[in-house]
């Protein structure tokens, strides 16, 4: 009985016929936002653990983005920000896959809103809620505004469950600065559910890469950076094991993505 | 390339071979709360909207559950409580099903934490983020404690993107109280995700019911209770029209879910 | 035995030796944002309620300010920005003073963030915690950026408590904005508090205005908006009446703080 | 001009005719809470910094107490339970005073919530916003209820500013526990304030106690515990040195508070 086909218009759950209510709604997705980058290095033998062989193997360098973003559908998000904003926590390592070509992927996000971490549940953006906290460049000549020009300190951190876990601090160097991680490479997510009907089989995750129709800004200013990761008793991402800045940058951008293709 | 398999150990992303920081763990999941239950009275024609077809027709007759939670699966949830604790507003509504029986249908919920927005989304319960707020009973005989006894009063609220949307005040009337709701009737749920890699194709949802192999308290105190909804832009909880509290009861209850069955 | 000189080094409570943990620092206070200005004209009548005599009468003109804040002292607040950041959602209403002077009072301001609602009350903003929203242009040609143009949307909103009480619409007109609100006139708080030990006795406040060292940026956008106000059953803002925006205006801009002065 | 009576009605801020909108009524105040109580042993000299000398001499013994409150005033707020409920973690030393009696000092103590806040802050307990998570002791024969019996295992923690500052573990011994802390003792607060007209001149507090009218519940239960304490940047508590987790007890228990007196 449950096989009938039945006509809601909603993208994810709730499913109803106004689709109204629908946490996420279709893409087209829009978001911008403000970055900052720290490229790191890491143990590419433990962190293994954390990315499926199919999708390759960790090269041993690997990018921390702490993110706000504003993001939207039809820009009726924009008129009522708290379904807009939210900031995030990005870990992507880049991987050798197997054709020898590079790619990052993302082994751990924290957000701190529930559109965006189901939105990043379906594209392979393994999200939880974290909180993220993350400086912004003003543009102003004041001592609390950390303008973008050399010499400007940033601070970035982020906690999961009450627990900071990535700490980072960083100075602008006032040169022109590049992307980095998802920034610059092809990203892999993979996506799987489990079904409770059978709660002793493990989903088999696909791979997915975005569907990316838009990109703008990446006036990326360089700095220099510390990062400080601390193990957390939940997650998997002490396995990076003793991590070490290598690069940083900041700035703003604009993606939109429509979908996903198979990766 | 993506179908090989993987021998990864979680249950839902992110997916790593130590399994530890799969935000949703396999269950059984163990459940005990504080909660207050408010039977009302809906528009069963335009309340339509919110169910599937297959699951059957709403009669008019609904519940809304104020919960206060502590939820584990081997316990060591409970020595870390950040882990354990949420609140939630559960709505259901009561159905005929096809066969002429009756069961609960969930067409909105709301908590405040991660792993049980994606447990619930697994089981069928449509989670999003909401804040909610419900007095407790202390056993206590002090003024702030609202014992479990004839007159005392409790109050509830729900809010959603910074919205209140429904509001409860009972008054314990020191009779014994009934369970309602999905205490009362088996629980339908409607379970889908879309596929990014066809963002035009909408899920088609299957309907499950959980499988509970344990179930204790259910002493419920019955309380005379108003009910207000204020309708969402985001939401559907609207279509629900006029709503009329029938029926209160508040407790204690326990429940253990080991996954899911075809509904 | 209580009026022993203590030499311990805290500007607010705890008080210990080491000044360290004192929740606010003393000054300067170094503040730089952004801000969504909304001038408004209010019923001056029912107002007076919530003006000190003193101070002066409503002139029927107010501002609601959104503001996303950066702030520090020495500046290491930046390097942890969970010390530094905050929002918040101000009222400030044009007196007519006792002299024929305009200056600006604040009867309600909410702030989602413990150092910044102490500090504030210490200089006669009496704030309490809200939650408050607000769009930011981000300097991207992107759909989710809002760039300060003509045609841009911005929206904000403030809930307290779990309700909604303000919200504000704006689209940039490609016009040069003013300063309005507590950015144009010189802005009057009143500061007081209880003494538990005579409970009976309400506090008899003084009125100060801020002694201000540095005023950056005021590059304001002009804005139409439309403003919705709903009383709240906590607050005494609903006496502001039936409010009509009249003026908007959105920008960045940066003070510092030094302390107070009789107003 | 501004030393001119006004006749407004509030007990805090903001100060209006109506008085509704005071962020704290004036007492009495009444509480209600379930409680943890984590009895440790602390290095007396290096937390001499925290405590007026006035008020006596660190023993080297102290409590935590991790507590979930429901507080009121006239009862409205218990039939909308956001302006009722807060969770807070307090710090108490026991203090040698100077006529050779003991009692209790808190020099840290953080809650989640703006109205005990400043109540807090009036009485002379020192409180910043934290996050305090409680196990709950449920009426339940249920793996998630840890119901009041010997084997039943709590947990708590506190984090400030995102950083976990306090961890506790308790186990029921079955056995009937002890009032600890500021249960057991008479508990002295400093209050003071500065003003920001003189910026450069530090608050002299006054030693005040709580005036007590009533007292029900302490059916303490008795707990084995282990407590952790990790130092933070931004606070003293750090001071305390290695601490000692000697005793524990948990229960609920209400009081109510008229306001205070010299100490």
């Amino acid at each position: 009985m449950n096989t009938l086909p039945w006509s809601h218009h909603s993208f994810t759950a709730p499913f109803t016929t106004t689709g109204r209510a629908a946490l996420v709604k279709a893409p087209p997705w829009h978001y911008a936002g403000w970055l900052l980058n720290v490229a790191f290095r890491f143990d590419a033998d433990t962190a293994a653990a954390l990315v499926p062989p199919a999708a390759g193997r960790p090269t041993g360098t690997g990018c921390v983005h702490f993110a706000d973003w504003q993001a939207c559908t039809d820009g009726h998000e924009l008129l009522d920000p708290v379904l807009a904003q939210y900031r995030e926590t990005i870990v992507v390592l880049e991987l050798e896959r197997p054709d020898g070509t590079r790619c990052a992927y993302c082994p751990a996000i924290w957000v701190d809103q529930d559109i965006s971490l189901v939105r990043g549940l379906l594209q392979g953006w393994p999200k939880k809620i974290g909180s993220t906290w993350l400086t912004r460049s003003l543009p102003l000549d004041h001592p609390a505004a950390s303008p973008l020009r050399a010499g400007s300190r940033l601070g970035a951190s982020l906690a999961v469950k009450d627990r900071r876990v990535l700490e980072a601090r960083a100075e602008l160097t006032g040169d022109v600065g590049r992307p980095l991680g998802f920034l610059a490479l092809p990203t892999i997510g993979a996506v799987g559910w489990p079904d409770l009907r059978r709660p002793a089989d493990l989903p088999q995750p696909v791979l997915v890469k975005p569907d990316i129709v838009d990109r703008v800004g990446g006036g990326w200013h360089a700095a220099t950076a510390s990062l400080q990761l601390t193990a957390h008793p939940q997650e998997d991402i002490g396995l990076l094991g003793d991590i070490q800045a290598i690069e940083a940058s900041a700035g703003w951008m604009g993606i939109t993505v429509r979908g996903a293709l198979d990766a």
